[in-house]
């Protein structure tokens, strides 16, 4: 890897393996060809077991964005949809609700848990399905995906699933929760480069999918039909899946389990650390909600300008994130996915750490903090 | 380069300079940070001289397809529009036109010129647009598009063109033709992997787009707006991005002009050894259309199936293309596109003559007919 470039603990992308990087300098090939095909074939075998699902798993050249939008226009025509909002994310899945369907929004401030309650009053409107982000990327909160996905099948509801920040660094257990679409993006917990979506689509929604029209690009039955011959329907971004299929190797080596401890325990530290920092987390919680395992989502400190505090932490060669819309300069984000370990966290909290000290901020202890979990928990 | 490779002389993907290889494996960075920025806007305008436009260019994350439903959703809500077929990719338009909008076909035997009094026929029942496709790739055959474009401007209809396979290895003076959206696939003649297409938008083409919803990730005005950042809306597909950078390079270096001469003359040599070699060229042209500069389509002569030549070609090293849909086992497609030079050319040609000879076709001269062409010409 190239040291001169910041760390990059932004929740996407995310620093790569070797192997991963050197997968994708291998020359082109054909992709109607047995070689792309076996590719293709072993890469959804793995993520089934990433989704922990036997539903078909589909691989789209295209961001999570794209994902998100093949599941909901594949399986809306028209149809009220509720639409969970308590995040960036979850407003973009609302946005594209409400051009397919008729979104029954159940919104929150960002970062704030949401009710139960709330989403079956919405159902009980008469709804097709249900949108939700499982991990919201902007706030650092998890949404409780078991539980809506049992009320969605009491409705008879879809259960659409955006997990793309969540799937390989949490247990996300597709078919035990009845997720009926769930999307990952490749440049998160698999830390594979930007640019391919997968989607896992239950029996209950190919079921809906009859006479529904989405757009050319994102026909889910038709990437199905090629997936049969282990191709995809248009020429997919070779390198990208030469790329999955090498991190997809290392996630079946490390072991999804223990890969899953390690994002927990490292987002154990990073919270460990800000708490003993006197810095206040962002997400307002509930029983059925937790922090997150991927990103951590900090409020600024009074003394300090978000600017002045990335400024600071670049110069010490890490990249950290901001907050979105109208959380700009209200919050910062440490993304710890993918290949993310006690290196990385510790270089992080120094660096944030020294910053705010340089800045007057009182914040001391952060390292001690995440050590002691890093040392007690054996990353 | 791996030498166990087949050298690929398919339409696409095509082999990849060292370069551009190397330039997939650099470590990520941050999407939203300068960097990017600058590789993005020196990208965009790389692409406007090789699209001789100064309309605005914009590159989207997805295959070439993905570029033909971005434009033609943009303009389309139910409107007229006149879709020209004379091959799979022209059928592939009119597809997606009658997702957006009502197809007025102008449909013709695949391989077949088109006539432009047709176009005019159908332009004078009122379209908003026409969809053409430049170099239709699945027959090798150059479709006329200035004088489509000359056409659409008389009637006040937007000039939807697919440049997939000819943007960079023909001369497509986009501004000079009048054409509105112009179409880019990143792994043909930019030599570049499969996984982004570039789109020019006319100032006509963003009239039309006021009050139109196309999907959500398709949205040029959303694409636009973060264009003027050195962004994406949602996270580009970062290792394509330096990729798609370093063949620009190449192109700069190489001169455009040069470059067009040299798919002109690899071409002309290409057909050169058909000839010699008594094979009969597929496409059926008259004065407005000619043999394409990047793919060269072939009836499979007496005594030889597809397969066989297939495989007697790669064993011999080098993969070829058959044809598509209804074509399958009727025609044999070389392509010579992207970094191709003699080298390429004449080891395709020997193995084709081999092949056949090898099967009791009568098949001599290839070799020295295509040497002719290319060193008269200096290739």
């Amino acid at each position: 890897m190239d040291l001169n470039k910041p760390l990059l603990m932004i929740p996407g992308p995310v620093p790569l393996h070797p192997r991963v990087l050197k997968a994708m300098s291998r020359p082109m090939i054909n992709h109607r060809g047995p070689e792309f095909a076996r590719i293709f074939d072993e890469c959804v075998s793995i993520l089934k077991n990433v989704f922990q699902t036997n539903n078909d798993v589909l691989v789209l050249s295209g961001s999570g964005t794209a994902g998100m939008e093949a599941s909901v226009s594949n399986v809306t025509r028209g149809d009220n949809v509720v639409t969970i909002v308590n995040g960036k994310f979850g407003e973009r899945f609302k946005e594209i609700v409400a051009l397919y369907g008729n979104p029954i929004p159940v919104e929150y401030e960002w970062g704030s848990h949401i009710e139960l309650d709330d989403v079956e009053d919405a159902l009980e409107k008469g709804a097709s399905a249900v949108t939700m982000v499982h991990n919201e990327t902007s706030v650092g909160i998890v949404n409780p995906a078991e539980e809506v996905g049992e009320l969605a099948r009491k409705y008879d509801a879809l259960f659409i699933m955006d997990g793309i920040s969540s799937i390989g660094g949490n247990e996300v257990p597709v078919d035990k929760w009845g997720v009926d679409l769930a999307i990952l993006g490749s440049q998160k917990c698999l830390a594979v480069p930007p640019g391919l979506a997968a989607i896992s689509v239950s029996e209950r929604a190919w079921e809906r999918m009859e006479n529904v029209k989405p757009p050319y690009y994102f026909d889910l039955k038709v990437h199905q039909k090629s997936a049969s011959k282990g191709q995809t329907p248009y020429t997919p971004a070779i390198p990208l899946f030469f790329a999955l299929h090498e991190a997809l190797r290392l996630v079946c080596e490390e072991g999804l389990s223990t890969r899953v401890k390690r994002h927990e325990r490292c987002a154990d530290a990073v919270r460990m650390a800000m708490n003993a920092m006197g810095l206040e987390l962002f997400p307002r919680l509930n029983k059925l909600s937790r922090y997150s395992n991927t990103v951590t989502a900090v409020k600024m400190p009074e003394g300090i300008a978000y600017k002045q505090l990335r400024d600071g932490i670049n110069n010490r060669g890490v990249l950290i994130a901001g907050g979105q819309a109208h959380l700009k300069g209200k919050i910062f984000r440490i993304g710890h996915m993918g290949n993310v370990s006690a290196k990385e966290i510790l270089t992080t909290i120094e660096a944030l750490g020294s910053t705010l000290v340089e800045h007057g901020v009182k914040a001391e202890g952060g390292v001690a903090a995440a050590e002691q979990v890093l040392k007690t928990k054996g990353i």
